[in-house]
């Protein structure tokens, strides 16, 4: 019986946790000491991010319990109930993308009225020479939207701040973060996201649009929030963590799927990135998820054309198409595109590295209360207000090119590439034209190919400062806010400057540099591949343009890993979230399952009829999640011989002391007997702690029969086992707990000799547990 | 100990086999019978195809065996080792890119000039009206080139017959095929595919090029042909099964690639189809060795634009584009495009069907030698030829449209969409544009859009049931033959058919109607979804096509997995080959790994210091492939005390027995003296049958330390474990034998139970060992 560390503690900073470390053991540092260290526990030193509560994660049971009631309830399950489940399954898979789809329709319609009427109003008062009229009705504009996104993140659902892709992340590699897919965080996600887009920050509505997208498939799944919950027995069968893990992977990728319009990208996006096991039968449903997401968009995108829509109504299914620029690239063409990849790689990893510092600023800050974080969130918009409005005024007007049409320069609306601004007839303003539309137009507007000259470098330049300053500064604020587009303006900003720079030696299209230095920041920063590179062929319908962004994407991906890991790990980390990695460390080879237990306190077994006083002593003064149920027989002519019988989980016990199963003597209980009491749906509820739970004096001597509520069939290891082996079971078998047995047989050998959980096979729990661990590999390397 | 059932017996139908069963076993109908049944093996029932010899099929070892050689290994790899090995793993990647884009660019050359130089001499023939001379002709040269491809074949290398795609997925999953990855096979496939592709046969280069994918990368992996290997120090660390595996899955993505000119749906197949195990490390490698391709591939066409390579010359990066058309749909069009979806999966799952029974029948020609499987691939050859020749007489002339330009109709040269044929001037043969062409571009020809009048329903139907005929026989003859190019004919036949019909009602272009036939056919005969989707968007270059083709594909998949398994499958299970699937049977958790283990012949198990003459004895009479190693001690005090050691190779012991490495008194071995003789590599290596080893009567009294030979951390599970989930572990960490340990610990308890290996998992020979478990979950399903 182990200690299941979930339980997460806030401490100040990493560095104090391990400055204790080494107070607390002193021979740290030599090298020769024996591998066993006993009394030392495994946990994590975890730092809770901006806005989010982590502080009491349960890991996830993705194993199959099998016990009596479940092996009854299998065997009992008719083809028409089979049928059933299979119905159910699609049926909420469908539903998942109709309802993503129709939540992302009233998302991007609310986003695009919201701003363009804001941004019309502002132009109609530029227009009239009012400019601090102007600048004070667009200030006020967006901190009231920040303030109602702020307040509502403060006060009703903190986790509903950042984007939720690292949690969702952790929560299908078996970590559960909890308070983070309910109706409240849904809604406050929605209109968050909506509020804090339309103001104007340098944030994006895909991450949050992945996180509803989660939210949605969460609520369809339990059937409905929390406290009004349908128990229809339809669904029962979906109230198990293996089932709920798939249909959140579906709408995540459905998220995606909205998010970019990008069917393909968002399921594969699911699988590279935020999935940590895959199935092919998952990869079909997460797929037919996504063509739902995408037919949802296209019927409202059709209906929308007829102008009923307000101001949303342009653009098709492709957001950001740059199919209408022919591709010709030749061998000197790689000199470039190997240059905009390693910047890529450089700036990906700069841009981690600096937000890492920025979060654990902003984490500070946010420690000293929910005024603070409104504040804080507060002057962060009031200074992307003054810069997008002000900074304008910099650059000079630029006459229109005298070809083309009337119609097309300068433009006054809010659609348009060229700004008229503060400009005379016949000129326009091209930092204005960057800076005051809505974000989906500034990309839009960025990668608009066949118009070398229409930036400046200095307008560039000065786009390129401060979208780096908003994007390191906007991120950890306390409202819904996505990564992709923060990355992609910076990217296309320096893209398109090298574009600029190369032109007379390349034949590629400004607008393609853009394109290509957006896709390098974000394979430097967020390190994925093939995703990324579908979602940019999704978002830019450029077939062509697929060898050069492949290498881009390589080239990038290969520099930022140098230099540190991608943006998700380190939110991951930052947020204290046991994520368990796939690959093993190469010195957990040098180390045994058997040390790891050995360091452990001591092991406690239930018998198989165990005493109610020992069951509530043993629940009150451990915290262990699971306990090992042993069978001892005293055969006649051979002697002792114990059974491990299997896994009992503490929710289970807790259930059977709230439900009172007592036997009066120590006696197996009879089938019927268990089920009249328990059945296999009540096996899945969560049954609260052991504090609730008051058991009399005569119970206390009573007895409860454990086997029909033991999990028979744990998976299990032997003690000999490498630690780098037994993290690849672990994780390849999604366990929650894993029984370590001993490699000797014999009279008097105990028969487990402890349970491993996720936090004892985290790298770094294992290396403050036995720190010369890395120094002898290190050591090693460098010989 | 176990039986390793990998040697695969051919007999002559699973029907006799049943039948055979059922008599052995008279009680097997009976519900009542004990679970345990005794002195039954389980094994295979294999069916050997056409042109492959599968008769002697290994596992292969992805389990990293730990033993003590290995360890010291692992301890003393220095840095720069370490960065050796990872500059090789790219480098690898980079050159199986590199190769099979040369290779493909060398095949495609070959066919396009010598089938068109073929078609043009014919053409002329017609032209002078000579058409008896342009029959014969016709024949006579496909029928040379059949010949040359098929003496290939069945003479060097019998292997290279068929796809060669369920091989490679058998191996991705674990089992060896001898004689696959070979130089000649390589060769042959090569020159043969070739060969068959130009003869006009109807079968498609798509496969071959995954196969010589695969080949180029084993080759290379291994450093060369069998009997040549380059032995540097460099690559001795890819001499293992786990590094094999994935550079072969690099080398298939890369054929996948080639064959369609699609990057990332190269490495969506792989992944989906292929691939049984995927890391995110791999996804990432996979997708450089393709851009690799597609560069290669790209530079080629650039090359060829100038008009240096003959024939071939035209075209670009994509292969069927149709991104000409604009795609426009509304609401009512989802009806043809279910119709579509529906009709793909009846038809794809009965191509299955009848593609089986064909298959069956020429298996039973091909046993007849080899004169026989030569007679039977040209008389296919002659029929071919005949048909295509003859059929477009049929055909009546069409007049040109005369708003066309003169250039654009009729045709006589090779390319062009309306060939003159027999007709007059103005006029065009619509059968001979679809028949008398190279094959990629008579899928460019009914693919073409903008063209509704263009072929008739008549002509429309005669190539469509021709190239179901063709389609049917001309897979399973022995010359190496793609399925894609073939099911995309047919499927594109009925496609436009069905657009025709529908003409009056849709606005969907007829040529889109028949890319959506070929995508539906293909879903319901090879069931994937996502990687089908990338690859159809890559060849036809129409991103707003996506939506419906994400539709026809579902609705296809879901019809044909109604009716019968992939293609794949289908094949996989006509070669006998053990291939092991993810998904565990509902009827699996019903019977756990004791009562597997128990029915197998007895376990032999042996010493940690061993007897010579032993070993030899257990060499020789058994077929297993590892064997238990246990250390029995008498601990004073307790008893007697027995410990699992591990696990070690057959080949291993072998490999002791050929070196000698014996010890004159029971005694462990110091480090020094196993180093001495043995590294690392040796280890790697097979070591071939105990029938070659001579042992003295001396040495049989010596002994062998086994210990240093021995996996020390082989994976276990306890006797209790239900299949189902035995097997879920089998797969997911890669095992060839899994250790069963008994689930009590005592005096006289034995401390291995058995060993189980991929056979003794497989649902087929459970269930015929434990006929009414499927019977007990049938009757339960009827309930």
């Amino acid at each position: 019986m182990e200690k299941d560390s979930d339980k997460l503690v806030d401490t100040n900073s990493k560095m104090e946790e391990q400055t204790n470390q080494q107070e607390r053991d002193p021979e740290s540092d030599s090298l020769r000491q024996p591998l066993l260290k006993r009394n030392k526990t495994l946990s994590s030193s975890p730092l809770a991010l901006v806005g989010t509560k982590v502080s009491c994660d349960e890991s996830l049971d993705y194993e199959i319990n099998e016990n009596d009631l479940f092996k009854h309830d299998w065997r009992t399950r008719s083809q028409a109930q089979m049928l059933q489940y299979v119905f159910v399954k699609w049926l909420l898979a469908f539903l998942v993308g109709l309802l993503t789809g129709l939540i992302t329709t009233v998302i991007n319609l609310s986003i695009e009225n919201v701003a363009g009427y804001k941004l019309l109003a502002v132009v109609n008062y530029i227009e009239r020479k009012r400019y601090m009229m102007g600048f004070f009705f667009m200030t006020a504009v967006n901190f009231v939207l920040t303030l109602v996104a702020t307040l509502l993140c403060v006060f009703f659902a903190p986790t509903a701040a950042g984007p939720g892709i690292p949690e969702i992340k952790a929560y299908l590699n078996g970590v559960d973060t909890p308070n983070m897919y309910g109706a409240t965080v849904m809604f406050v996600k929605i209109i968050g996201s909506i509020g804090a887009v339309s103001a104007g920050l340098d944030l994006g509505k895909e991450g949050p649009l992945v996180h509803i997208g989660a939210c949605i498939a969460s609520l369809l799944g339990q059937g409905g929030p929390d406290n009004y919950r349908i128990r229809w027995r339809w669904i029962r069968y979906f109230n198990n963590d293996r089932d709920r893990r798939d249909i959140i992977t579906c709408g995540a990728s459905s998220g995606v799927c909205a998010a970019f319009r990008a069917p393909v990208g968002g399921v594969l996006f699911a699988l590279e990135e935020v999935a940590t096991w895959w199935r092919s039968a998952l990869l079909w449903r997460t797929f037919f998820s996504t063509a739902v997401v995408v037919v949802v968009l296209r019927a409202f995108m059709e209906y929308c054309k007829s102008g009923e829509c307000g101001l949303f109504g342009e653009g098709g299914l492709i957001m950001f198409d740059v199919s209408g620029v022919s591709v010709k690239y030749h061998v000197l063409d790689l000199i470039p595109v190997t240059i905009i990849g390693i910047i890529g790689g450089v700036l990906g990893s700069l841009y981690n590295y600096l937000l890492h510092k920025v979060l654990r600023l902003y984490n500070r800050i946010n420690e000293k209360g929910k005024l603070a974080k409104i504040v804080l969130t507060l002057t962060v918009s009031l200074f992307t207000s003054a810069c997008l409005y002000g900074l304008p005024f910099l650059a000079s007007c630029t006459p229109c090119n005298p070809s083309a049409a009337d119609s097309e320069c300068p433009t006054t609306g809010r659609m348009g590439n060229f700004k008229k601004f503060n400009c005379p007839k016949g000129h326009y303003n091209d930092l204005a034209t960057l800076l005051l539309t809505s974000s989906d137009d500034v990309v839009r507007n960025i990668f608009s190919t066949n118009t070398p000259g229409e930036y400046s470098v200095f307008s560039l330049l000065i786009f390129f400062a401060l979208y780096c300053i908003l994007g390191l500064f906007t991120f950890g604020i306390a409202v819904p806010s996505g990564l992709f587009l923060p990355i992609i303006l910076i990217g296309s900003a320096y893209g398109r400057l090298l574009g600029m720079t190369m032109g007379p030696y390349t034949t590629i299209d400004q607008g393609l540099f853009a394109v290509l230095g957006a896709a390098s920041l974000m394979a430097g920063s967020m390190r994925m591949t093939v995703s990324l590179c579908v979602i940019f062929l999704e978002l830019t319908n450029n077939l062509l343009l697929l060898p050069i962004t492949m290498l881009v994407l390589l080239i990038s991906k290969t520099v930022g890993d140098c230099f540190n890991p991608s943006i998700y790990e380190i939110i991951l980390d930052l947020k204290g979230l046991p994520f368990l990695e796939g690959r093993p460390e190469p010195w957990m080879r040098n180390i045994t399952v058997g040390e790891l237990a050995d360091i452990k306190p001591s092991l406690v077994t239930l018998c198989g009829i165990e005493k109610v006083g020992h069951i509530v002593d043993v629940l009150r003064n451990t915290t262990h999640n699971a306990f090992a149920v042993v069978d001892n027989t005293l055969v006649p002519t051979v002697g002792q011989v114990s059974e491990v019988h299997g896994l009992v989980l503490r929710t289970h016990l807790v259930l059977v002391l709230k439900k009172k199963w007592f036997l009066k003597e120590r006696r197996r209980a009879e089938e019927w007997e268990v089920r009249e009491k328990f059945t296999w749906v009540d096996l899945a509820e969560r049954w609260g702690t052991i504090e609730e739970v008051a058991v009399t004096k005569e119970e206390m001597e009573m007895y409860v029969d454990l086997h029909p509520l033991t999990n028979t069939t744990p998976y299990t290891v032997v003690e000999t086992l490498s630690v780098a082996k037994a993290l690849v079971q672990f994780r390849q078998v999604e366990l929650r707990h894993m029984l370590v047995l001993p490699k000797c047989h014999g009279p008097s050998v105990p028969p487990v000799v402890g349970i491993l959980t996720r936090q004892d096979l985290r790298a770094h729990n294992i290396l403050s547990a036995f720190p010369h661990l890395e120094k002898s590999y290190a050591s090693q390397k460098g010989c």
